[in-house]
C-alpha cells in the first residue's frame, strides 16, 4: 500500500506568498496520498492589533479569549486554509479545507485552568482517521488548520505540531503513515550555525548519545520526543527538514 | 426518494446568537438530507471597521477589494462557518463546512469590471453537485458559506442567495430538490405590514395577477423571478418562510 504522508508547515511558509507558492507546488508533485496541515503564522496577531486588541502570551503561548479565539479561527480556518484551498486547486489538486470541527474530525478537551487559564485552547483527545480516509478513496487531498472543537460547540485554538502527530497517529491505524515536519532548517543540525550540518538519521541510541553529547539542544529535544512518541504509536516515520526541499532528500529521518 | 432541502439563511439570523440558535435546533429536526447555506451578516462590515478600513458599497452591494477579501473569505468560511458546524456538531448533525474552493465545489467567473467594478465578486458557473451527493450519502450534512473560488487561485465574495439557487440547480438533477429561503418575514405578504397576510401558494398565473395589482411589491419581483427561474431548472418547489418556523406550515409555496 502507498505510504501516506501527513505534512506539516507552519509561519515560516504561511506568511511568505512566494515560499508559500513554491512550497505548495512542491507539495502538489509530492508522490502518494498527503495531508497537508498549516499552522497560523503572524496574520491572526497582526489582525488583533489592527484591530486595537493586544496578543496575551504566556511562556510563548497564545493566550485566547473570546475575541482571540474568534479572530484565530477566522484566519485560521477561513482566510489561511481556503487561500491554500483556492492554490491548490489551481495547481490541479483536489484539496478540501477542514477545521476539527467539520465531520467531527479533530475532538479536543479545553485545557486545564490551572496553573495558567490559556482560555479556549484545545488538548486533542481523537482524531477521526475513517473520515479522512473516506476522503483520500474519493481523490481528496484533506488541507487541515489548527481549530479543534469540544463536541460541545466550542472551537478550541489547537497547536498545529499537535495536530499533526495526532492525524498521523489516527492515520498510522489505517494506512502506512509518514509525518513531515516542515521548518526553516535543513533538518536536525549538530552544528545549529551550519545549515550543512544536517543529521541524516536518527534512531533511539544515538538520540540518546547526541543528547548526553550536547548536540541536539534544548528547543529540539521536545520535538524530537513526540517524534519517538508518534512512532511507538505506530507512524513509520518521521522526518524533519525545509518546507523548500520537500521533494529533495535533505532532510532528518526519525525511526 | 427523500427530498432534499437547500436551505438558506440570512444575517437576521446569523447575527442573533438566540434565533441562531433557535434556527440550528429546526434545523436538525428537520426531516430528510438537507443543505445550509449561509450569508454573512455585519460582522465583516464590522470587522473591516474596526481595523479601519470603511466598507465600500455601490447600490446596496459591497465592493471587495483584496482587504475586504480577506476580512469576507476569514468571517464567512472562518469564524460564522465553523461556529455553525460546531454548533451543529454539538446537537448531533454530523456538519461539514466548505466554500467554493474546497473539493471545487463552487466555480465562478470574476464579475464584469463594467459599468461597476466589483472586485472580487464571483458569478457562479458551476456547482459540482456529484460531490454534494457523495457526502449526503456519507450522512454528512454541508453548510456553505457564500465564497466561490475562479479555479485560478482566487477566491470570490459571492451572493448567499445565489449560492443557494445555483446548488439547488445542480442538486436537482441527482434529487428531488427543494429551495427554502429563510428570512424575517413569515413569507410573501399581501400587506406588507400584515405578517398575517401571507400567501400561501404562488404559480406563475397567480403572480402574473399579484404583480398587475401591485401587490407583489418592488424589492420581492427579482426574488419570485430567481424562484421561479429555479423551478424551471428543475427545483421542485422554492419556500420563503420565516427561520424560526422551519417546522412550521406557514410559507409562501411557489410552485
Amino acid at each position: 500500500m502507498d505510504h501516506l504522508s501527513v505534512i506539516k508547515i507552519g509561519g515560516n511558509v504561511v506568511d511568505n506568498p512566494s515560499a508559500l507558492d513554491e512550497f505548495l507546488n512542491n507539495f502538489v508533485s509530492f508522490k502518494g496520498p498527503k495531508i497537508l496541515v498549516h499552522g497560523g503564522g503572524v496574520m491572526a496577531s497582526n489582525v488583533l492589533k489592527s484591530m486595537g486588541i493586544e496578543p496575551k502570551m504566556v511562556d510563548g503561548r497564545r493566550i485566547t479569549d473570546e475575541p482571540t479565539l474568534k479572530v484565530a479561527v477566522a484566519v485560521y480556518a477561513g482566510w489561511l486554509n481556503k487561500m491554500i484551498v483556492a492554490s491548490l486547486q489551481a495547481k490541479g489538486c483536489n484539496a478540501i479545507g477542514l477545521s476539527g470541527a467539520d465531520c467531527n474530525l479533530i475532538q479536543a478537551v479545553i485545557r486545564p485552568k490551572e496553573p495558567v487559564d490559556f482560555g479556549y485552547v484545545g488538548n486533542v483527545t481523537a482524531v477521526n482517521g475513517a473520515v479522512l480516509q473516506s476522503f483520500l478513496n474519493q481523490g481528496l487531498t484533506p488541507v487541515l488548520c489548527a481549530v479543534s472543537h469540544d463536541c460541545m460547540g466550542n472551537l478550541l485554538n489547537t497547536n498545529a505540531d499537535t495536530i499533526a502527530s495526532c492525524t498521523a497517529k489516527a492515520m498510522a491505524n489505517l494506512f502506512p503513515t509518514d509525518l513531515i515536519f516542515c521548518f526553516e532548517k535543513d533538518g536536525v543540525l549538530s552544528d545549529p550555525d551550519d545549515n550543512n550540518s544536517v543529521i541524516s538519521n536518527i534512531d533511539k541510541a544515538t538520540y540518546l548519545q547526541l543528547k548526553e553529547a550536547g548536540i541536539i539542544s534544548k528547543g529540539m529535544i521536545p520535538k524530537i520526543d513526540n517524534a519517538f512518541a508518534a512512532i511507538e504509536a505506530s507512524v513509520s516515520k518521521v522526518i524533519i527538514k525545509n518546507a523548500l526541499n520537500l521533494n529533495k532528500d535533505i532532510q532528518t529521518t526519525i525511526a
